[in-house]
């Protein structure tokens, strides 16, 4: 594999056209795409915006008309090979008189891939895997809804030293910290789903939404999901107007996650109470768990999760620790970041 | 302030005597001493070794014999002024015709201080201040003693993420890592009492003893103490031969206290249950504590602390962050150091 400065720069750039912000992670990979000359000079740039709209190769070559023949397309996936709501990319490329095509990673997508076999036999000059990891990096979640059919969970809870969730009388504000919350802010942006319990509701009325240092809603919101049998209050502040929500009238949690799916949702952060985390670690529908663990302690009050059916230590359940971080502050907290092993 | 770079030097070698492994941290400071000629060379060291020893002083003095006259007595802690057990440091300085004396921080001790003003009223040269922090911070468990008439209580216990020390059936070996353990011996090394309540003593029955890296007991072993009033069965091994132990028949936390106070001991490390720490915690008389948080949930079992009676978040028991360490291995385990604030 050679690939030049220009096309290694190209990349870079391609990734982050793939990440602006406000692409939803939707039921499609984000992809980007930068057509060079053969000089190693932008032509123009493109990327896919989600669902429905073009993908990046037929943006970047729309918005490079004429000037795409002979050039290089530098492209974060393998052109797709397929015809869905839009036609094959691989083809659209061959037909623009694109040279040479220097991709990320291959196409994970039974129904999607090919692209490369399609460009070589056209006589395309194809090169693949420049910044695969980061293209993986970036479509993760919805590699992981190819494999596994269900959108991917991070569990998310703060927690007291001695374990406690909420006070005897169901206080909980704050547990965590200013900064434990920003982060938390952070990473809810990085989902599709914000998903509770009909009893996180019913107790906490919390608003679900991603907010800014400000305490504003910010312009992308994940979708906000209820689930649980029991009626709600349509007053409640998660039905208000800053973010569509759902309430998804099950227990289940893998009938939920493949509802959510089936919207094309890829990332469900999961903020629920001690009993729907501990519905979700029992089915083994937990993907990643991030605990804040704040400096207090409360000696009573609601348990972090509820009763997993483990009685001995032996059985305890052990999730590997991919990152501990310490959140500064007056009172620091520290988030640790797990990944249950794929056996539970 | 002056002082030499041989007077510096010598500071540190006295510093590092004082802290010689072995020393009882008992009712006695520790202390170091070191005699330089006046070219600056040693000529003589000394350290106490405990209650009913000879102090520093006197131990360096006795092996300088006549090479002290003219001397420089560098000293870890002024040189105390009254007739205890042995004779005032300060007039056996001046007898032994010590020209200059410099000391790091002044006698704590308001019975034994004074010691400056004698030599300065004999025509010995005094400087104080050298390395104060050091020798502040090796004697600060005695000091904490003067001032408040009880020993420094370390409180220490491991957790789940959840918040468990146990599992349902009880079982707890173990919810910390190796290196969180053999961290834990590290910190009992230091202190002169292993604290535990009857309960722990009848469900883990516990060494208490501090052990190498190969599980052996270390030569010098703080006392292990058990307090309540229930009776315990003989063969525990607590009351093995591997160190003195001792049960308190109180489940006051103060009472206890003041008795391993009028013991002579210094720096309790509190290793009981849920209901011992509680009691401990709401009595106000934990200082310090020491947290290992094990990457794991149980979601059942025995709670870090029992009921403090906290009934709502405003309450919660808030204390200040000293340190946060992560211990690495297979399962890291995050060690939190805390220091409640005076006013609890």
């Amino acid at each position: 594999m050679a690939f030049s400065a220009a096309e290694q720069a190209a990349m870079r750039r391609a990734l982050e056209l793939a990440a602006t912000p406000g692409v939803p992670l939707g039921p499609n990979p984000r992809v980007g795409c930068v057509l060079l000359d053969e000089h190693g000079a932008t032509i123009a740039t493109g990327y896919h915006r989600g669902a429905g709209t073009p993908h990046a190769e037929a943006d970047a070559l729309t918005n490079a008309g004429d000037r795409a023949r002979g050039a290089t397309a530098v492209v974060t996936l393998e052109p797709c090979n397929h015809h869905g709501r839009t036609g094959p990319c691989a083809e659209a490329l061959v037909e623009a008189g694109v040279r040479r095509v220097v991709f990320a990673e291959p196409d994970p997508n039974p129904e999607a891939s090919g692209g490369a076999a399609t460009l070589r036999a056209a006589g395309v000059d194809v090169e693949a895997g420049l910044f695969a990891a980061e293209s993986g990096l970036l479509n993760r979640f919805w590699a992981f809804g190819l494999a596994h059919g269900r959108p991917f969970v991070t569990w998310k809870f703060a927690t007291t030293l001695d374990g406690r969730s909420a006070a005897a009388d169901g206080t909980s504000r704050w547990v965590s910290s200013p900064a434990a919350r920003h982060d938390t802010h952070r990473l809810r942006a990085l989902c599709d789903v914000m998903l509770v319990g009909t009893n996180t509701i019913a107790v906490d009325d919390p608003l679900l939404t991603v907010r800014d240092e400000h305490d504003l809603p910010l312009a992308h919101q994940p979708l906000r999901v209820v689930m649980g049998e029991r009626d709600l209050d349509p007053g409640r502040r998660v039905f208000n107007d800053d973010a569509a929500s759902l309430h998804l009238r099950t227990r289940d949690p893998k009938f939920a996650l493949v509802e959510l799916f089936d919207l094309g949702r890829r990332h469900v952060f999961l903020e629920g109470g001690p009993t729907l985390a501990a519905a979700f670690l029992r089915a083994g529908l937990v993907d990643e768990i991030v605990a804040y663990v704040a400096p207090m302690l409360l000696g009573a009050g609601r348990s972090a999760v509820a009763d997993l059916g483990i009685t001995t230590i032996a059985d305890a359940f052990r999730p590997r620790v991919t990152d501990i971080t310490v959140l500064e502050g007056d009172a620091p907290n520290v988030r640790l970041t797990l990944a249950p092993g794929e056996d539970r």
